[in-house]
């Protein structure tokens, strides 16, 4: 008896169960994933990272109120019990459509490797977009990963320690400048957190300056912040803003950012702090497929999330373009983790010989925002909540969704301690000198 | 009426308060600067970094079990009720012993500083050493800093990554062999420390290797483990390890360490991690004040620990040599302690124009240390405590000393679950690419 190659694998290709590979264990390839975990499917779940980000708490690392573990759980550990799942710490370079096969390059090792598939959920997210001022990103930094979180939060603190240094009073006012570029819930919800860290937290450690003197300014190019909420709450926000010392700017278009400073509106203004809260652009999967995308990256996909051309490729959350009532989904964890779900469900019925389920319909169960420590918005559904009453709704849904008791936890504790005495408790600054470097130096100079 | 600028200052230098100034906010610096918080001084403090760090606990950062802000907490706030004490955020470079002046670059800005004392106190404590073999310091990092931590945290985490993604048994088993070189109490600690990371949390992560099989070394060139413990503790403690699959190593000394393992008493074992808990190195104080020193650099120090031929410049803590009973006084938290509040003291009594205290005299109240989760040592007085016991008195003791409340909460807290549960918190590996760097990358490829 003689049997090929190709014959083993293709007889082994009608006996097994049909592979799923899962690109991004952000929320909705997570979602997808546990929606699947008893499927008779094999799971592999790719991130570069090996834990799972809680995204809307970022802006608590960057202010110094939490660590970076305590918005992170480990993918492994969130999928330990799911036996039909194996989680790949890889960095995706591209996709192979006609071999159906994942290209990525190994985290912990230089490996290459490419990862065959039956289905694939590519959930891989989105990046922020100076829409084409690149050569503003240095002097602008954004919020997307625990790295951006950290070295903003050194540059906020380290702005004070300079302030500290700095006997010129104007030179000293462009150190306690911060400006915010962008008025959506990131800009909110960082200017809030700038200005009580600067008003309350700092406010009696440091002998030359005064903290409380700082100037938080949030520039927004639209008439108003916002913009996913009803007007009569953004206003109210704007005031709440506007009550912990935030100076609001609407109506104006960053021009320019530079070292030195901003141009808003046609005024200069000298600050060393910027922060970039505005655009995003989608992860580079749309080129990985050769798929129509829009301006900032997005892929357009069907009714049922698949790729046109490739109804065994889905693209959801932060890097898929979904049209309802003619207005794109906004890149909200919502959005994604209903993708998610529902992608597993069209790929559930399909591997059962079930008829597909109905196009993709998102059911916006509200939105939330934060301003400071006591001043949350709620517009969920017909009912609008703001105040303390909204920012408690915010705590409670952010809390019950950091994924893993112990963040749950963790972050409840610390923002009570906050909360209490409006200290925060990760206020550290890092350098990346390893102390080897440093000994060496040290030992140098010894003899 | 004429008075040139020289009379000014001198008229100046007759009313002002003594200037005290203190390098290094470690356990000594901070004592020093506490204890003389009702003295009529102005102290400065001056750090390179913004944080006091709680040393004792950094191997819980290096194996995922705290937060970076767990075991650090902010100089200012610290001393923020002090009023007579001012914080100075810099690296110094040296001392001009005859202008009295420190010199000093601020952390936050490219400026140099100098700052003037009466009083000098050096508390810049140690760096590791490799002995004369510092080409072994990029395979063999050690433990001093924060940022030491993290990247050990990340070296630890990506070898089972590797590990997982490995077919060659051989070269998996050589990612999953850790050698810890030293077995004083951070070794031990740090050895019990990773068998319950690979044997417990991350017991069920994997798919393709069983971490529990992994295998943790610790080397010993001298007789025993624990050497400043009683040899029945040092015993008990050695069962521990044992018991926690930990393979002890004593009378072993390594002779090389490459990129692929060790050589221990003529036996080449292949690993890919090791850590270094071996010896240490003063700080370059020594050199700055053109002082005595001895081999590892500790400043040699008069009987009030001042400087030979400088009676106003102190040095404390593990810069200093301070003999007692013949010996030099060990490098713990404890010594530079009970230093730092004698050393205020006898500037406090020369500013009162009264008698200096006696000698100083290092009263030991025991040594503590712990294997894993369960299993402490302490050697207190005529009280030899091991065991569990042994465990919640370590726990207590450095609990306490852990400085700030919410420190001390979120700390213990995180260890009443790791213990209930074997997790590990902060499980988190993050490289330092930011994602500015990581969105040009993808919005070239997008176009």
């Amino acid at each position: 008896m003689n049997m090929s190659h190709m014959d083993i694998i293709d007889r082994q290709s009608l006996v097994r169960e049909p592979r799923v590979v899962i690109v991004g264990a952000g929320f909705g390839g997570l979602r997808a994933a546990h929606a699947l975990r008893n499927a008779p499917v094999q799971i592999t779940v790719i991130d570069r990272n090996n834990h799972h980000l809680f995204q809307p708490l970022l802006y608590q690392v960057a202010t110094a109120g939490l660590s970076p573990a305590d918005i992170s759980a480990p993918i492994r550990a969130i999928l330990r019990e799911q036996k039909n799942t194996t989680v790949l710490m890889a960095e995706v370079t591209g996709i192979d459509t006609a071999r159906r096969l994942v290209l990525a390059e190994e985290q912990a090792t230089p490996e290459r490797r490419t990862i065959p598939y039956d289905y694939l959920i590519i959930a891989t997210g989105a990046s922020h977009s100076y829409f084409g001022h690149d050569q503003w990103a240095p002097f602008a930094p954004g919020l997307k990963s625990i790295v951006d979180a950290t070295n903003l939060r050194r540059k906020i603190l380290l702005a004070f320690e300079a302030a500290e240094m700095e006997s010129d009073p104007e030179r000293q006012k462009e150190l306690l400048t911060f400006v915010l570029v962008g008025a959506g819930p990131t800009g909110v919800e960082m200017a809030g957190s700038i200005a009580e860290l600067a008003h309350k937290a700092l406010a009696k450690d440091f002998r030359n300056i005064d903290p409380r003197a700082a100037r938080i300014i949030l520039v927004e190019a639209s008439p108003r912040i916002l913009a996913a909420f009803p007007e009569n709450m953004a206003k109210k926000a704007h005031k709440a803003l506007n009550h912990l010392g935030v100076e609001v700017r609407t109506h104006a278009s960053v021009q320019e950012i530079t070292e030195d400073g901003v141009i808003i509106a046609g005024e200069f203004l000298p600050t060393r702090t910027v922060i970039w809260t505005a655009g995003v652009t989608a992860s580079p999967a749309g080129r990985w497929l050769h798929a129509n995308v829009d301006r900032s990256g997005h892929v357009e996909v069907n009714a049922d999330l698949s790729v046109p051309g490739y109804p065994e490729i889905f693209v959801i959350g932060d890097t898929a373009r979904v049209m309802q009532d003619g207005k794109p989904l906004p890149g909200v964890a919502p959005v994604a983790m209903q993708e998610g779900i529902y992608v597993a469900s069209v790929i559930a019925r399909r591997v059962a010989g079930e008829e597909e389920p109905g196009p993709f319909q998102y059911r916006n169960k509200g939105n939330l925002a934060t301003v400071g420590r006591s001043f949350g918005l709620a517009d969920v559904g017909r009912v609008q909540l703001d105040g303390f009453i909204g920012w408690l709704l915010w705590l409670v849904v952010h809390i019950v969704y950091l994924i893993g008791f112990r963040n749950r936890a963790v972050v409840l504790f610390q923002w009570a301690w906050a909360y209490l005495t409006f200290q925060r408790g990760a206020r550290l600054i890092t350098f990346n000198i390893p102390s080897e470097v440093m000994r060496k130096e040290l030992q140098k100079e010894l003899v």
